[in-house]
């Protein structure tokens, strides 16, 4: 098989790393080994992700002392128990500060692994072997690590890079298709908020990419990160412009707070959300119902909802925006379109719009 | 009564602060008020310190939204799971990332603010307000924050520097006399490492300073903090140098481990510790006797143990040196004094003499 592979160098100075995207990555050993400086590593994943990849993982590391830690499969274990489960591991493997962490599995095990490396005797070398679409185009960019407590997500955490990410497409293979679709989801949005070319690439592909064209993926998650990449150097630490990553998330979160978690897949409410938030920027005279149809169909080709089929209390949905994280003294902030490719943090669009947009969706 | 203050700014870049060192600081709001950003205040604190300072901090504060954790008073408390309850707290009172939290205490309040501030939303503003001298003197510089493990003390943290240090000696005036005398032995370890002026003062002073001589505790931590920070400049990240300010710690964790933690205070142990180190380094002969002398009738004069009367296994202390973290493979590296006011970091000590200290001093 030919070997074939992006490396997108993230440059955050004395923090730098690379994001390898490929197939068949999982064969090199040289590429993982080449971003780990002690003798010790720890490889987290989770008990989904173990039976498929762990021992192939554990095969590029012979000349390491390697241990391991196996999680629950989960958002719900995304917490600080967890977490603390991990740092027993490393206690109990007698672990010391050289030693480096590698998450191999989605979002969940890569935000907790991120955490509990940033946290283990005040931090310790991290490697992220994202195996979802979602968290290869989500987390392998921004250095958000953290778990969840009960009464909010993500509340607890740090911002904490990477040494290295190594991205084989060649998981996707084992990724349910609601799964891919969800991380399609998040691909989309790169293209919706910042990039015309790659959401005209992803309009004329997005066949060939819900048939898994590999090579067509590796682009794809390239170019998603690559677009988050620059975004989040505008704004290390979420003061402004970050906030367009939020795009169609803040009718999502609102989405999954009413119906639970759990009903839609993250991904699924982010795809309802965008699709509110053209609505609403159309409603705005920002772009036409044509544009807003484009997006439709895209959504829909990716195999995502685009439509609400719950019923949810107009009142309870207001609310759950309000409470938002981006939420300012209550005003709800949203991220609109000013045209295709090309969003905005939207504060002053009326109010009968928003209310309009939530009557057609609910 | 006359305002009398010292103060120390630590020149970190963008994470530089101010150490405010004097008396009645606790009645001037100007000095804390100043480093908060938001409108909403944590206060962290214990069940021993509440009841003295707890109001006194919140008169300071009447312009702010103020809410306050009470924390069990303990090292046995300082675990994930009490930086837990602090989060909840946090999240009852909906702070959002704006918010600033005050530690009011003495090591254990500081160490687990500070870690629940660098994780709270990924990081918030964090300040402290240390009752204790071995808090004022060892917590106040470093950016050292954490929690025990079960299986390990301090395991778990991050590196996380406040926007401000406020110490004001009055609150010494309620710490009783054998926590006093334990962090006085931090306070001779800065002049024993690195600094013979101040080790003669102290000397000179050693009197008046058990007196709780105000101005001359002032200057004694101002002095310390000092000491602390040039060294920890020189090694933001405990390559080497920072290794200086464990003078006596191998020795004190060992004598702390092998008789359960709690016999002797922290400080206790590390004056048994200082002066098994400057044993050693008579017996390699890099002082001399009469020095050995001075330093112990120092540790005397501050009411602190030159000796170890419970039985302790040789066997025993020598496994608990080498479990060190600060060992590398099962090395035992100890910090040595090459003459008065002046530490190394010692390698190649003559093993058998290592041997006759502690069959000397078990």
């Amino acid at each position: 098989m030919q070997y074939f592979m992006k490396t997108l160098n993230l440059d955050l100075g004395n923090k730098s790393y690379p994001i390898h995207i490929g197939q068949d990555l999982l064969t090199q050993a040289d590429l993982l080994t080449q971003h780990i400086q002690g003798r010790q590593v720890m490889i987290v994943t989770n008990t989904t992700v173990a039976p498929l990849y762990l021992a192939k993982v554990k095969a590029l590391l012979a000349l390491f002392t390697v241990a391991e830690v196996i999680l629950p499969d989960g958002e719900q274990y995304k917490t600080l128990d967890t977490v603390n489960e991990i740092f027993t591991a490393l206690l109990t493997a007698r672990f010391d500060r050289s030693c480096t962490l590698i998450a191999l599995g989605g979002g969940v095990v890569g935000d907790m692994t991120g955490f509990a490396a940033a946290s283990y005797q005040r931090g310790v070398n991290f490697i992220q072997i994202p195996t979802t679409l979602l968290s290869q185009v989500d987390s392998s960019v921004g250095g958000k690590t953290g778990v969840n407590h009960p009464l909010g997500k993500n509340m607890i955490g740090a911002f904490y890079q990477p040494k290295c990410v190594l991205i084989d497409v060649d998981t996707l293979d084992t990724l349910d298709d609601r799964q891919y679709s969800a991380g399609m989801a998040e691909v989309i949005k790169y293209g919706l908020l910042g990039n015309v070319d790659f959401l005209l690439d992803l309009q004329q592909n997005i066949d060939a990419l819900m048939h898994r064209d590999k090579a067509l993926i590796i682009k794809a998650v390239y170019q998603s990160c690559t677009d988050k990449a620059n975004i989040v150097a505008q704004d290390e630490l979420e003061s402004g412009k970050r906030a367009l990553l939020n795009f169609g998330h803040t009718f999502g979160h609102a989405l999954e707070n009413t119906l639970g978690y759990g009903t839609y897949l993250h991904g699924e409410a982010v795809s309802v959300g965008m699709l509110m938030a053209a609505e609403l920027s159309a409603l705005e005279g920002l772009i036409n119902d044509e544009e807003v149809q484009q997006i439709k169909g895209l959504l829909q080709k990716a195999q995502l909802p685009v439509s609400i089929n719950s019923k949810i209390d107009h009142q309870d949905f207001m609310n759950a925006m309000r409470v938002d994280k981006k939420a300012i003294n209550g005003e709800i902030r949203l991220i609109l379109m000013k045209k295709l490719g090309q969003a905005f943090i939207g504060n002053d669009y009326q109010q009968h719009n928003l209310e309009q947009v939530i009557k057609d969706f609910l």
